[in-house]
C-alpha cells in the first residue's frame, strides 16, 4: 500500500498546478467563480436554479455541472436562464481541475460574471481537489442531520460559506442547530453561514445580497 | 495518469481477496452480513438503531460502524442494544476489506447471527470496495430526491435490496416515486425493495420480517 502514496502527492500536485492555470483564466476574463459542493440531494442544483432564475437580470452567469452520469443539471441551469456546461466523471467521484480546465474552454468568459461550479454529491473526496475557484460553498441541508460536522471534518474545515437548505423541514426532522454549530464552529470558527430554503425562499435574499456584493467587490478590486 | 491505473487495479484485486478471506471467516462462525451504504443522512444508523431495538430479543446483533472521524455511530447501535465496533478511516472515503478484516478480530463472532456494517456515507466509493458481506443494502431517503439513481448508477446496480427511508417526509417534499422507480428499474430490473420511515415505523415490519428470514434461510443451508 506505501507505494501508491507518492502517486497520489503527484497527482495531487498537477492538480494544484492546473487549478492555478484555472484560477489565472477565470481572472483574466474576469469571472467570479464558486464550487457548491455537497451530500448528494442537499440541493446544490436547487439553490442554482434560485440563484440563477433570481439574478439572471442583475448578473451574467455560468453553471459547471458535475456529475458521475447524465446531464440533467446542466439542463436544470439552463431551463432558468444561465450558460451551462456538464461534466461527466464517468465514475469519478469528484471533479478535478484537469475537468475544470476542459470545461472552461466551453464557455464565452469574457461574457460571464460570475460562475457556479456544482461539484459531484459527495461529501468526502471534493474536499481533497483545489478547482481554482475563487470561493468553495458547502450546501448542508436540515434532514441530513446535525451530526455531520462532526463526521465529515475536512469538507466542513476547507470551505469559505456555508448555506444550511431545506429549513423548511425543520418542524418535520429532528435537527438540533445548536449541536450543528457548535460542530461548525469548532471546525470553522467564524465561518460565513447562510440559513435559507429553496422551496419556500425563505434566506434567499440574505444569500443573493451577499453573492451580489462579492461579485461586485472582486470586479471592483481587479 | 496512465501510470497510476496499474497500480489501482493491484490494490483492488488485493482488497478482493481479503474480502474472500472476511466471507470465509463470517461463513465460518454461521453469521449473516449486510453492508449498508448510503448518502450521509439518509439514516444508515438510525436504521440500524431501529433494527436492533426490534430485533433484539429474536437475533444476536452486531454493528462496524464506519465513518472518517467520531464514534457517534457506534456509540447509538451500542446504546439500542448491539455489539459494537467502530472504524475510524481518517480520510478515507470508503471502507475496504482490510478494514473489516481488522474490525472483525473485536467482535466474539461465534455468538452473533447478524452483522451489519455501515459503510462510510457516500453514494460513489463505497460501491468500488467488496468487504465479503453477503449481500450489499442501499439506504435511500426522500428529501434526496428522486434522480438519485441516475446519477449515481454504480452504486443503484451494485447492492441486492434497497431501502427507501423517511417516506414520512413525502407531503412536504417533491419526490416524483413513478420516476425514480423507472431508473431503479432501469439499473437493477426486480430490486428487493422495502420503503419505510425509522421516524414513524411505517414499514418496518416487513423489512424486520425479511431480515429475520434470510438469517433463518441462511442458518439453515450452512
Amino acid at each position: 500500500m506505501t507505494k501508491t502514496i507518492p502517486v497520489v502527492e503527484k497527482i495531487l500536485s498537477a492538480n494544484d498546478r492546473i487549478a492555478l492555470d484555472n484560477r489565472q483564466r477565470l481572472d483574466d476574463a474576469g469571472v467570479f467563480s464558486l464550487n457548491f459542493m455537497a451530500s448528494p440531494g442537499a440541493g446544490k442544483t436547487s439553490l442554482i436554479e434560485q440563484t440563477v432564475r433570481r439574478l439572471a437580470g442583475t448578473l451574467r452567469l455560468a453553471v459547471i455541472d458535475g456529475d458521475i452520469a447524465t446531464s440533467l443539471d446542466a439542463e436544470r441551469a439552463e431551463a432558468a436562464g444561465a450558460l451551462s456546461v456538464q461534466i461527466n466523471t464517468g465514475g469519478d467521484c469528484h471533479l478535478d481541475a484537469i475537468m475544470l480546465q476542459a470545461a472552461l474552454t466551453q464557455l464565452p468568459l469574457d461574457d460571464v460574471d460570475l460562475l457556479i461550479v456544482e461539484n459531484v454529491g459527495n461529501l468526502v473526496c471534493p474536499a481533497s481537489f483545489q478547482l481554482g475557484t475563487h470561493q468553495s460553498v458547502l450546501i448542508a441541508s436540515i434532514p441530513e442531520g446535525a451530526d455531520k460536522p462532526y463526521k465529515y471534518p475536512g469538507m466542513y474545515r476547507g470551505v469559505q460559506t456555508l448555506v444550511v437548505n431545506k429549513i423548511d423541514l425543520l418542524p418535520f426532522v429532528p435537527f438540533d442547530m445548536a449541536y450543528f454549530q457548535r460542530g461548525v464552529s469548532i471546525l470553522n470558527p467564524g465561518l460565513n453561514t447562510f440559513t435559507l430554503s429553496c422551496t419556500t425562499g425563505e434566506g434567499m435574499e440574505a444569500w443573493l445580497s451577499w453573492l451580489v456584493a462579492q461579485v461586485e467587490s472582486y470586479q471592483h478590486t481587479r
